[in-house]
């Protein structure tokens, strides 16, 4: 991972993360059947990762500019809290997630990996990217995963700022002393 | 491989191995079509591994978070002895299969990828994770193999332990000198 | 990228972009299902990059030599301008393109992977290859990516291409400072 | 590539090449959808390199232990002369073939990825394998691809043998100077 400067400050204040979907959530692939798009890989591991955040009280949400179905199905999955779908120019879709959750923008984190996204991720607060973003996208970000889309960046990424915020232990705590744990909270999507 | 300190010997001792599935069989994808998952990855070099490691004398068993359809498909292929699905806090199955096939902890080996194995990977008697697992599954285990999930680390895994137990060079026999072998015991799922 | 003598000057000429499909738009897999090729994995990144290239007043078409659905819906997707599927033998193809653009060899530029690719490579004035494409292609190519086919090959060449001739930054300005932008260019097929 | 010993003057020799499928003219995934296997990922250079090969006429096989239409497919695509599916004992397919084509061990190159293709590469004149075959195989065989399975170890290995064999260069003269080609030999399945 790549940290820049003043990147640790800005990971403190999150509250809420917003995630681009193909590229980030997803490999970039675009799987076209004879009908449209097949499939969508999503990744187990940022799947529990996202689970996790929601767990130390953080939101998410999702703007794309593609729709589908696919994504519908993994969003509810994950209970991520808020999905904008087929929303290409991405600012309009930051304004009501900002007003909703009411939020300042040092408060909202993006993550992307192409030009749709530069200008919501110069907008929010912390902006990061997966290793695979476009150079022009790299260079704006103040994070960038060692791993690539769909393969852990963003549970790479949501670990960073759990552990800039001292939550991390606390989560990882139900697992290394499961005992202690009233609620079967080790039932988790993932 | 990294085999840390211990784990020959307690790969010595193993009877049972059980596996999770996503990011262990699987490379950790979820592949989701418009109507749910449409298929999961598993990989015939695992396979393999899994059908020698049963003519060793073996057992297996599979628990997983997810529920799949996939999932009863390939273990019925390949014959896994035991599958849990649907059971996110691992530990009540992993207690159910100890009981069922009367085993102590030391014969168990667990192979995880993600911090909802970690409960079941700290108390069975030998701990594997593939190549990809999370750092904080990577720190606590005895064996990390050299290939990604999917991508045969279960296969690797496998053959270490026969290795250790002395197996794999007769097993092996069997394909350098078929003509010695009386029954069609080639015919072998993968 | 390795950028051979002479490629950026070719490069500034180019008008019309061919590719090739599998192995350049895809990672040149041939996903085939029971009845047959169930999906091609196209890329999202690619995408974008033809719909800018687009936008920069310059002109596309895919000539192949599979038929499939596949492409069709994905050509339709990103306004492909031209596709000529099931020609194996390329060359007429070629001639068809560049008369009905009214174009000389000098501004159309092919991307390829494999030999069927050469006698189109040979004749247009810029040839450009993924970075797995066959060894005897990567020794008659202009440019060859630093990516591979379908994981940003053609996103790369033809982000190079548009440097080139100056229009990079640009397109690169609406993404940078959106407000200044008077239509709605953000919404971009991808 | 890594051409071991002798490997060479084998290659000068070769008629009739046989395949595995699984991890050799695939990646070795089990794409497992809820009613069985889903698709199989073949390979446009190794499906280009198997229509060369029969240019230069020379002949192929398949011998599988898995049972597939997908295999069907594309076999017929690609005109492979012979398919065996079903068949995890490969002794006897192997003879089968042998006998049919009325060619000597010496005149047979095989390509296996695990155990269970043991038994015919040690009976083949020339056995090759994928780079990311298993420890047993990789040890015993003439040639190992630099590529893996799936992503272009076939057509390595067919290459390697047709310049052995010198006849590469008339099969790449056609695509170099297809003026010179009366016949439409363009057309070609990859």
């Amino acid at each position: 991972m790549e940290i820049r400067t003043g990147a640790r400050e800005k990971a403190g204040k999150i509250q809420l993360i917003i995630f681009d979907v193909d590229g980030v959530l997803t490999d970039g692939g675009i799987y076209v059947g004879p009908e449209g798009e097949l499939f969508k890989p999503f990744n187990c591991k940022d799947g529990l990762g996202i689970t996790l955040w929601h767990r130390a009280g953080r939101k998410t949400a999702v703007i794309t500019g593609r729709s589908s179905a696919m994504l519908g199905q993994r969003a509810a999955e994950l209970k991520i809290t808020a999905v904008w779908q087929g929303k290409r120019d991405k600012r309009q879709a930051y304004r009501e997630l900002k007003e909703k959750f009411h939020l300042r923008d040092e408060e909202i984190a993006y993550i992307g990996d192409d030009l749709i996204d530069l200008p919501v991720m110069l907008q929010a607060g912390l902006a990061a990217a997966p290793a695979d973003a476009v150079p022009d996208v790299l260079q704006r970000a103040d994070l960038i995963a060692g791993n690539l889309g769909g393969h852990g960046a963003v549970r790479e990424i949501l670990e960073f700022i759990l552990q800039e915020q001292n939550k991390w232990q606390e989560l990882l705590a139900d697992f290394l002393t499961p005992e202690n744990n009233e609620n079967n909270t080790l039932n988790l999507a993932q």
